[in-house]
């Protein structure tokens, strides 16, 4: 692709692991060559979002993008959450039926999710953000009983990529997170993905689409080359320059926490309140656990209200058995 | 407008209805002068959508576009779905909050939707649309007793402008649609809107956003502000011809048909089935009367069969209270 640009080649890729290690780079090379490098269906195949970041929401300024954006991921968690089936055997039927790679890693461990949400931050802001520095968290250790108290609580949890941008201050961060029914990306299920962007002018809007597959790659890829072929030997403005961002660590976000304990909430919810704060008690019948939602703090404050009461629960016998960030 | 473009200067507009009865004249008058006459903010002001059809979706051919469209009936129908109010009580209200206008005809009588899908449907094709030549109904004769039916089905009301392009057959219609769940527009509440978009190879997209308000408006005009500035003197190929479009007449649509019947299910279903097929038989407690929800059918055969069926109701001292299209 380098070698292509710096010839002078207009140059379109749907390679999101390119954009995100190189963007900087090719895009420089596009703006000094006078020519174009664009990658429309790097991110979320079938949902036109890149060419919008640059064009319709161009006299906006973004505060929150927050996407599913992977297909693979998000069609297991919707499985699991219709069916009640684990994710092993959930990951097992995606692997036969061809939407999930013999080695998962990639999905599953949330990695695609953050070179995607890499890009678009670095769209949104106009800054080169490196991917490693996002903290990624994949959707391993989701369980079907996770989702029966999702389905309690009128919830359902899927794997968010989403940036904050508060000024100079954006955090950024890869988690699966439980999300209400009233949540514009509680409807994106299945291989479907969605991105919502909140921005100062236009407020939220949504983009929801095919995340993958052959006709909506080939898509974005076409209406990349087009646009390319009106603006030959004319650089669109679009991307980022090679400014860092600096992405503040996650512990500096805040959200409400979904946490499951073992043992009998009678005897132990008095105790996790102590450390957890004001929290909302939920019980499944015939499990010896039970859940608290907690209201909304910082992830740093919750991880030491945690630590302290991880002890206290260790002396009673019971452990954590499950931590998920809440979307309130 | 005529005048300005006519001098030779560009043109950014949000009034919709100057789009749909004049867009064809003021897009050639551009075109001729190789200036641009630009309109995003007249369609889902806060939902970049004009910009992606002319964009993203270039290389597509669209199959289908259906949005909720305006804010005032969606925020209406919302209210109406989650409080059990009437709808003259939450019009009062709406107009109260300064939602809707003291005429608010041109809302809830669906024709400020009309000129949307109108609007819309000119971009899909580029034929010119008579917007006088889309079937048209409102949401004033929707009551609270079908938002209870609705809700035991599982499903909600909805004002749809849309138009579905099968070749050189368009059949397009504003009207209230029963929805279910998993219907992408389902979550689209309050004053927001949306727009499904179909297309060949990109499949299902969807856009979202707030439908109207200064901001938005005022976010959408920049866009294309914008957009004309780096293109001075330079026509930006987008919008539609002279061609005339011919819109089929909305007996040529299939759905399935939501009917309320006085009398009781006991009594009069199996009659209902005799002229209108098998269908899914609805009861409320203490009412004496009942729905059916039909198989998918044309609306020709559909008015016939509804037509004789309501000859025997009459024999038998009953008649049909609602019908309500279906998305099936």
């Amino acid at each position: 692709v380098k070698t292509c640009l710096e010839a002078g080649k207009n140059v379109v890729t749907s390679n999101k692991a390119l954009v995100a290690a190189h963007g900087t780079e090719l895009l420089q090379i596009a703006r000094d060559k006078n020519i174009n490098f664009q990658f429309e269906a790097s991110v979320g195949g079938g949902i036109p979002i890149i060419r919008p970041l640059y064009t319709c929401l161009m006299g906006e300024k973004i505060e929150e993008i927050t996407g599913i954006l992977n297909g693979t991921t998000n069609f297991i968690l919707t499985k699991m959450d219709k069916e009640g089936a684990s994710f092993d055997a959930v990951l097992k039927e995606a692997q036969a039926l061809g939407y999930a790679e013999a080695d998962p890693t990639a999905d599953v461990g949330g990695h695609d999710t953050c070179r995607k949400i890499s890009i678009l931050t670095a769209m949104a802001t106009g800054k080169e953000v490196n991917y490693e520095d996002i903290y990624t968290e994949g959707i391993t250790e989701i369980t079907d009983t996770d989702f029966k108290y999702a389905e309690k609580l009128g919830t359902s949890v899927k794997l968010f990529g989403s940036s904050r941008i508060d000024g100079d201050k954006v955090v950024a961060f890869v988690a699966p997170m439980m999300i209400a029914k009233e949540h514009p990306l509680y409807a994106v299920s299945d291989v479907y993905n969605g991105v919502l962007v909140k921005s100062n002018m236009l407020g939220t809007s949504m983009y929801y689409g095919r995340g993958a597959g052959k006709l909506p790659t080939a898509s974005a890829v076409v209406a990349d080359i087009m646009e390319e072929a009106k603006n030959l030997n004319k650089n669109i403005p679009l991307g980022w320059g090679a400014d860092k961002l600096a992405i503040a660590p996650v512990e500096e976000s805040a959200h409400a926490y979904f946490v499951r304990m073992a043992g009998a909430a009678d005897a132990l919810a008095e105790l996790a309140g102590q450390y957890l704060g004001e929290c909302k008690v939920v019980t499944l019948d015939g499990l010896d656990e039970f859940a608290v939602v907690t209201q909304v703090m910082s992830e740093k404050k919750f991880n030491e209200a945690k630590a302290a009461l991880e002890e206290k629960l260790a002396a009673a016998g019971s452990k954590v058995l499950q931590r998920i960030r809440v979307q309130a």
